[in-house]
């Protein structure tokens, strides 16, 4: 093969990923990443509980320093540098070094981006207080460690209450007294099922964290020194020491889609599933990417971790001149909240609907382990089922223990389009201290099933 | 529908789930269980729980009394009743009442044989002592359970090393200083790969269980109150206040035998998809059949609680006049050794070589949680592949933490026939409390792919 030069803009999550796996497969190629802060492959998703005090030492988050990813994937990094302009017809790329303030040219033989994602701003008066943050990167992070721990805040509001939301709401209880979570919607996480989304609540109230619904965000107040004091909404003023938006992210495509890469209708690029893009020669991964919904068909924006690995290797593996294919994902996730484990797999009822599917669903609750057993806690599942095809299109699982894992195997069953009378009869582990005689998988099928005939 | 008379033979565990189902299914139905002992609807598997001490009251264990299965279920249930014969041309069964010692004889339109597995035993001198004990009814368990409590042995040797063995060295462990367990093999956990043989040993001697290898039992000496007090072999006289017989089941088929129903290679009742016998409107269930292995396509002896529940069911509604099909097993199992979760799913190396496959195998070891995360544990997971197809054939993992349920979702992969290509591929949950960004399944899943390229 060709000695072929290799570059990566963007070295958070998916660079790297990508960049390893193209020298991995092509280790006669030349793979440089080009990222524009001093730091690569932080783990961003660790960050609520380095803030918490759970894990100890926030620079373990921080996996590669570019000298070590040098080192191990022989993978050449240039932090402070950032891709100003791509020139996909001369293969070449405008960048600028942040420590000379200059830019050069730069040819590549195959591009990847993985630009990432930007969080979300209201686009209020104040926002741009000094005690108002984002958590997106590691700057981010430790500006609210060091916040916390200089100015130790007695009272927080976090505006928004998806993953992040919650991480920060049960990381900043346990820093501080008062902790509120603001939202525009009547109940946290949006996105799930009305069932989960009040056992949510149950959870916050239950820990001392106090759910504000329906709120719009109007302005926020500072103090002559920069600082919010006061968070102003249609539901009145909000005091509070230290804000968090956790709003969600947006594609990072600027770069893209001025050298005319395609974008998609959720604002990403748009790649076949080599991960390669409208241009030739240039793959994109990761959070700047739409991906398909391997339950819909349909394109979906899912910035998740789990996602911009998976397609980071195609991604790389390509442009090293292999053939790998990624055909996707399903939205696969999970949080805790306190004692809870939440998780999702799949499309949530109104994502079902909204694609035209005629659903049946049903909500489960049944014991993770034989009842008899000491740690045995009640698992609930519900099942959303297309009417027609009896296919399972999605599930949401909460507990205080078990409903994670379980949620990978209806996962796989997803994956391979089962329906639900295939998973009623799966062949599952019993064992008491483990599992019950019919686990909860089991009996929720069995019931959906029942429901749909 | 026409009144039928549905006549269940056995009442322990697939009798009862086959009899329920059978009302369930045809509510006109006249369902009748007979059971030899006094005792129906028995977990069994939990009795290690209940002889330890951690599930506190044995009697929990019987969920189901005769008059709480006719309240609930609506089905007639007759102890002490033994069927002695089966007449199938006159579908006439001639049944022994042990109140009044007599026989009469029974009408049946269908019937379901659930009578269960029969324990080995060594068939060496002294076997009957009063101390030494099988685990397979109630009987058993109490008798164990009022040893311990009134003679307070304080040495004990458990014959066979199999999960009820693991479970009994584990309980018996609790209660007493000193715990031998003798196994004719090298390894604890015949059936299971060397990589988990061998850690079930460390975790053995980690908590005070002695392992003795290579072991043939040639008598068990008694004093002169009829209890054993030594344990002779080839490797001399292990003393012993208690002795548990742990060696496995066999089906428990002479009524069938005798009524000449067909009787597979590993002494099991033979049935087809829908649970019938050879012969018309007799069907069977549970630990006395044979089922069809999944992987192989071959029928294999699983007495297994969660084989039989599926099975009975599909007995239970055929007999009832629907039509179900129990596709069979892949063999789903897991057990609890002190702190370590073990788990096998689908077949060993052993039996793939034996079945004429070549297979690929690697063993990988990785964290269950994201690392920097307290309570992370090393899971570690042993794949076997064919090399031809590259298909999953069986897996086993062990882990502190997460092996279990981790073990569900290999077990919908190999019941899907899916390759390790698609495993590597599969969408599943990254969240740091729980699983890390790339779950131990997926980088064993790559890991192997690797070998079997």
């Amino acid at each position: 093969m060709k000695e072929r030069k290799i570059i990566v803009v963007g070295g958070t999550a998916a660079g790297p990923s990508a960049a390893a796996k193209a020298k991995r497969t092509n280790p006669g190629a030349d793979v440089t990443i080009y990222e524009s802060s001093e730091t690569i492959s932080y783990g961003i998703c660790e960050a609520p509980y380095a803030i918490s005090g759970l894990i100890e030492d926030e620079s373990k988050l921080v996996k590669y320093s570019p000298e070590k990813l040098q080192h191990e994937k022989d993978v050449e990094v240039k932090t402070l540098h950032r891709v100003e302009k791509i020139i996909p017809s001369k293969h070449k790329l405008i960048i600028r070094d942040f420590r000379t303030r200059g830019t050069f040219e730069q040819q590549y033989d195959k591009l990847i981006i993985a630009t990432g994602s930007v969080p979300r701003c209201l686009n209020v008066p104040g926002e741009d207080g000094r005690n108002v943050f984002h958590l997106k990167n590691r700057e981010d992070t430790q500006s609210i460690i060091n916040y916390l721990n200089n100015e130790k805040p007695e009272s927080a509001v976090i505006v928004g209450s998806g993953y992040i939301g919650m991480e920060m709401a049960e990381a900043l209880r346990a820093r501080l007294p008062e902790v509120m979570l603001l939202d525009q919607s009547s109940l946290p996480m949006e996105g799930l099922e009305e069932e989960t989304r009040r056992r949510v609540l149950e959870e916050l109230n239950n820990n001392g964290v106090q759910f504000i619904p329906d709120v719009a965000i109007e302005a926020f107040q500072q103090d002559g020194t920069g600082r919010v004091k006061h968070v102003i909404t249609n539901r009145g003023a909000f005091e509070s020491d230290i804000v968090i938006l956790a709003l969600g992210v947006d594609p990072n495509i600027e770069l893209a889609k001025d050298a005319n890469i395609r974008i998609g209708e959720y604002g990403g690029i748009i790649t076949d599933q080599r991960m390669e893009t409208n241009l030739d020669d240039i793959y994109a991964a990761g959070d700047c990417c739409e991906v398909q919904n391997i339950v819909t068909g349909k394109p979906i924006y899912l910035p998740l971790a789990s996602v911009a690995s998976r397609a980071a290797w195609v991604a790389g593996e390509n442009a090293a001149g292999g053939h790998a294919v990624f055909k996707g994902a399903i939205r696969a996730t999970a949080v805790k909240i306190f004692n809870l484990q939440i998780a999702q797999v799949g499309i949530s009822s109104e994502e079902a609907i909204e694609n035209g599917y005629k659903i049946v669903t049903d909500v489960i609750s049944a014991s993770s382990r034989n009842e008899l057993m000491p740690g045995s806690e009640v698992v609930t599942i519900k099942l959303i089922v297309d009417k027609s095809t009896r296919r399972l299109l999605g599930a949401n699982l909460f507990s205080c223990c078990g409903a994670v894992l379980r949620a990978n195997t209806l996962a796989v069953a997803i994956q391979q389009k089962m329906s639900v009378d295939e998973i009623a009869r799966l062949d599952l582990i019993y064992a008491p201290p483990f599992a019950p005689l019919w686990d909860p998988i089991l009996i929720a099928a069995n019931q959906v099933k029942k429901k749909n005939h």
